[in-house]
């Protein structure tokens, strides 16, 4: 193989013809490249990460289940066969849609197509200060801190002086039921009640309380109620105080807010919205309220045809509802605007999106979830299973599959999570925490007496 | 299992008695722990990690080859059935020898006899500036940024605008030939020259050079020198440029100088020796040329019987040879500490330790090793499947030895490597060594041009 030298050319190497960009390698982006594979085009994916993540089982990496590189594979290495195309790691800061330019932190690229799939972060509802106390889950970064903050609690609980603040460290909020809220409400007390039973001296794990806060009358909303019963029993079935219909109005570091109620707890999650990047804002047209760019119904721009929308970032009615954002829609979504792009390409016209509802499901614990395929209705073990295969089938990667899989049989024979590390930079971060706690009044620094000199 | 409320006491639960501290958690503290278990004392570990490192295979972490939570086990997880055992998340400032305290970053506790096993850490020989361009390998930390580092690097040559500028990315260097500078070597390039073969579109990583620099007259010194010259061959038939006699003078952000010679690398591992952490200077004892402690022939403290130091921070002669900084020696020790505290706790005299050397055993690569068992001498292929063996028995725990051996059967079957991840946090220090590059003159932000708008 020849090396290539000389001045930037995207997709250099690959055959000459127009240039198609791939901002994002999510579900939609990657299937989205996919599928111009046998394209006469340049393919150039710009991520500002160099893995693909499957984040359906983010929540698996924050509580300690699986390992982050079991739920991710390099984009380079899934598209290293697409001769046409070019994988570069890079930070897109705007979208000019008149000179057709993608800007980045350093540099710029020019595209003929443009396939937008930069997907969607957190949405605290204008309430941006909370981020800090009550971190979501999106990323791999977010991942591993929910986990260090999951673990470290344990371990403050353990060097805690007084009761109230051992309670204070044992309490875990989870804010947001939809489908993350319920894994990780329902994964939490899993390792409390079964994953570190027996690892401390001076509380039982068991003692720890888990909240689930819903502001809506029942969790999984975009279910069945049916459904939604049988998930609230579920959870409760694994110790989950499950409180629906409550209005969050303020976090701190010392807990949770509720009108005139106060739960006071060191652990507070954010899993009750998402809004599109605030890459969409560079666009220049009207978004949803909540910061997804509405697309004609080929998904592309208004009055850009050359340039697609797809994923957690495209807002697109069905009927009277919005096409939710989950994987399955993103892959369709993926695979649409590139076969409009070589439609295009071909000289034909654009055709319109269809999404195609495949049915829903939802994990909550071990041997507990909840399936809604067409008519079809699964709760249990059941439904877990189902779960199981879908995910594992759609892992990238046999390597990441067979992994996961043996991961998953380990802790479901013996409940065991194996990836309960903390490491080490984070350790400081802690010590913050730490530091916080110290400076409340109540001494966190605990480690105090011997068997020579116990005071009391 | 009732909860334990009320003030701190070490070992809380435990049947009361005498208190033993052990400090460290690694090779030599935890089998101090164990050995312990049926003690009538109660025994506190503290670590300042919540996991046990098996450190020998932390080099299969920073070349992607593993994950952390492979070759790590919580402490907690260990210890868990010892009922006497405490173990605590702390951080160690200094040892109080005359009132017995071990003094915390945030409290301190009393000990009747104490076991320190804090270990070692890179050693730059008074060139402390040298560690930000050259990281070494002693926790995870390390192996993560030296992983991020090594990826980046190819991701920084594959937008990189000149050939200088690529060559400057595409060359490693390792300093120092011992078992972990040959162990980086080996593994890099083979991750040039296979793992990441096909994955990129402007240059072929197999252009990648993988130096190393040993300042001895040959590598693998501790071992015979039929031994070092075998390992030399494999490392040059994986394509490693071997260069012993090489002193070097300076290490920037942008290669290595050796006296009048200069070789430009944007990546430079350091392995070039160790000394015993800083702890040991707050005892107010000798300490020899590497930071270690001098100790009495029972692993005592001088003057202070109740005392002991094990492991890679103890200095101990026998014969003419120091005993090597490895983990079965750590191991020896540890069980050694232990047993003369039982002495002391029966009212019997201590012994003297005796380290019994099992023989030798480094990695080079795939299929390549050397090995000394006794007069028994092996290379390749054997000394291989032997280290294999060895190193997947020792993992603590069934499911890490499990795991190990499907990654690396996975891994030599397909010469991939599972963990290439880069993490979003880390990212940002590639900006920062990206931000570096643009200042000096060599533009890096080669992002430029498209289809519609190529300069050149």
């Amino acid at each position: 193989m020849p090396a290539h030298h000389g001045p930037f050319r995207p997709g250099d190497g690959a055959p000459a013809g127009r240039h198609i960009v791939i901002v994002g390698a999510g579900f939609g982006g990657l299937r989205a490249a996919q599928q111009l594979k046998s394209s006469p085009a340049r393919v150039t994916v710009l991520d500002r990460r160099n893995h693909h993540l499957f984040q359906p089982l983010l929540y698996q990496v924050a509580t300690a289940g699986l390992n982050p590189s079991d739920i991710a594979a390099p984009i380079r290495g899934i598209l290293r066969r697409q001769r046409n195309t070019t994988v570069l790691l890079a930070e897109v800061t705007a979208i000019d849609l008149a000179t057709r330019r993608v800007l980045l932190s350093d540099g710029d690229i020019g595209y003929d197509f443009l396939i937008l799939a930069a997907g969607a972060t957190d949405d605290y509802f204008g309430h941006e200060a909370w981020a800090q106390h009550a971190p979501g889950l999106k990323s791999f970064d977010d991942a591993v801190e929910i986990r260090t903050r999951v673990l470290l609690a344990f371990e403050a609980a353990e060097r805690a002086s007084d009761d109230v603040e051992r309670a204070r460290w044992l309490t875990f909020v989870v804010i947001g039921g939809g489908p993350t809220g319920v894994e990780l409400a329902g994964a939490l007390s899993e390792i409390a009640r079964h994953t570190l039973a027996r690892d401390f001296r001076r509380f039982d794990p068991r003692e720890a309380r888990v909240v689930l806060l819903e502001r809506g009358p029942r969790v999984l909303a975009a279910y069945g109620e049916a459904s939604s019963a049988s998930a609230a029993r579920q959870l409760e079935r694994l110790g989950v105080d499950v409180r629906t219909g409550t209005m969050v109005t303020d976090i701190d570091a010392h807990g949770v807010t509720l009108g005139s109620e106060r739960i006071a707890a060191r652990t507070v999650l954010w899993a009750a919205g998402v809004r599109g990047v605030s890459l969409a804002r560079t666009l220049g047209l009207p978004l949803d309220r909540a910061g997804r760019v509405v697309v004609e119904r080929d998904l592309s721009l208004p009055g850009h045809p050359e340039a697609f929308v797809i994923g957690d970032l495209c807002a697109f009615e069905q009927g009277s509802k919005s096409v939710p954002g989950v994987a399955p829609a993103a892959m369709q979504m993926g695979d649409h605007a590139a076969a409009n792009v070589l439609r295009l390409l071909g000289g034909r016209p654009t055709e319109a999106f269809v999404y195609r509802d495949k049915g829903s499901l939802a994990t909550i614990g071990r041997a507990a979830a909840v399936a809604e395929i067409g008519w079809f209705r699964l709760s249990g073990l059941l439904a877990w299973l189902a779960w199981l295969g879908i995910h594992i089938f759609f892992l990238i990667g046999f390597r990441n599959r067979a992994l996961v899989l043996f991961e998953w049989s380990w802790a479901y024979l013996t409940y065991q999570r194996g990836a309960r590390l903390i490491t080490e930079s984070i350790y400081d971060s802690w010590r913050t925490l730490w530091g916080a706690v110290a400076t409340t009044g109540t001494p966190a620094s605990a480690a105090q007496g011997s068997a020579a000199a116990s005071a009391d």
